[in-house]
């Protein structure tokens, strides 16, 4: 439980909600700003306008998906106010107390780090990123579907990357009943891949399996679909684009090619807010109980 | 091969264009009408507007998945001009030669068996629809994946019959890692079923199972979803209809619920027009080519 916990949440969108209720069912303290143009109550929160005394005391700030635009701005659907996080709101946390955000820009970075307030970006950690990984391959899969004018099941489909996104994105092509290449870089990749019955190659060997391919999803966040791998692909090839912004495809040269390419980031919240908002709950109600623990408030 | 066949082909949409080349491929003479419109040129067919004397000599007709409307008129996507199939149309065709269409409605089963002419509906053959069940499945999937706020992954899905889709639709969850319950009414269905790893229940007892279910997709197309088993269902249910129209569910409580709940007849030929049209054509021309070995034409 949460008990006593003192927890100010600030902006986000349909995730925050989950959050909220979760924290609320733990009995924490939970104080929001951002939803007074939510048409439904927020059962067990406080609602109060952004101000300075808000952060008075508090034990955790969490923030939406993205933390901050570079000025401070915390994005909020549900309100038309604007908040601005400034370094007077981080000087009154406690030295306890954390930030949570699912990741920062470098402008929140440097308030926390001015502050000595320990900032944790949620997308960061293993288990969310595994978490995540499940609705991005259902967009993905989704994008897909609408996308080419054959089924999935029967395609000749290349997964680039086999790291936490790549692996679950592979698995699920292999399920449909696609043929799964699979671009690794290490060599225990390779054999993972080999042993769930997927196609693993080397990415250095890319251009040499490039010919025949309906679908490529890219996970690397490097450029890696370049114009030399486009050209070699078929027409009717579909290039989606995972890897966060601004991607690892040439897309100026697949549009001159006349390749669809589109680049896909931020799906788990699009496409399944309700799982997304209890990934990011689950996991930060865990932490926030750790550290509770830690500072013998006991459970 | 199919040297020397002669084939009539009228009307349709994308998928017809996976026939014309499949049987361009195998040496058949192909006339075709109804693709004026289309901008790309069709390889080995031969254009011809509408007429009687298109119908003389033919071994084959090949008409759209709908066959014709009531009144007889031929759908085609690609053309403005108006085909209406007629007795006296029929009634040129040679005694061996065969009508093919996806499927009939009363006017073209009169017409030709007032003519004595064979009809084959290729969407009853079991083979044709376990294929077709694949891009049915996927979308659906696709649906699914847009009309919840969770992923797929995870949900309590429900698919109703076991048939050639059902059993397909089932495959197809469980593949993403859904938990899958089954509704059959053969114990021989209740057992495979139940060797897959699925979760079977017998249909008598579907009220007593209709409780915690995100997603129903319902294959039977008789009065199935009725608005008893729709009022036990969470407001968050989705329901996804693929049996033939009118479907097996309440519509009209549904929407009184506030329930979603989707026909989708058709889905092979909106998600997957090529996959569609191959399934089409190699049933087909397979079909013709037996045909044309019985009639001692030899390969």
């Amino acid at each position: 439980m949460l008990t006593g916990v003192q927890v100010l949440l600030l902006g986000g969108d349909a995730r925050q909600l989950e959050v909220i209720r979760k924290l609320s069912e733990l009995d924490a303290a939970v104080t929001v700003s951002g939803f007074d143009g939510l048409h439904t109550p927020l059962d067990g929160a406080v609602q109060a306008e952004f101000s300075e005394q808000l952060f008075d005391g508090i034990d955790a700030l969490l923030l939406p998906a993205v933390g901050t635009d570079d000025h401070g701005v915390i994005h909020a659907v549900f309100s038309d106010r604007e908040m601005r996080l400034l370094d007077e709101h981080i000087a009154r946390m406690p030295k306890h107390s954390k930030v949570y955000a699912g990741m920062a820009k470098p402008y929140l970075r440097s308030l926390c780090e001015q502050n000595q307030i320990e900032l944790v970006e949620l997308f960061d950690r293993d288990d969310v990123a595994i978490y995540n990984s499940i609705p991005t391959a259902e967009g993905a899969l989704m994008m897909a579907i609408q996308h080419t004018d054959i089924t999935i099941h029967g395609s000749k489909s290349m997964v680039l990357g086999f790291g936490r996104t790549g692996f679950t994105m592979a698995r699920t092509l292999q399920g449909l009943g696609a043929e799964v290449l699979v671009g690794v870089r290490r060599s225990e990749h390779f054999a993972r891949a080999a042993e769930m019955g997927l196609k693993p190659f080397y990415i250095s060997n890319l251009l040499a399996f490039t010919g025949n391919i309906d679908l490529i999803f890219n996970t690397i966040p490097t450029m890696i679909v370049t114009a030399q791998i486009i050209a070699k692909l078929p027409s009717r090839a579909v290039i989606i684009d995972l890897a966060s912004k601004p991607g690892g495809t040439d897309f100026r040269f697949a549009e001159k090619r006349g390749i669809k390419a589109m680049l896909a980031p931020g799906l788990p919240g699009i496409v399944a807010p309700k799982t997304a908002g209890r990934i990011i709950a689950d996991c930060l109600s865990q932490l926030i109980m750790d550290d509770s623990i830690k500072r013998g408030n006991g459970q």
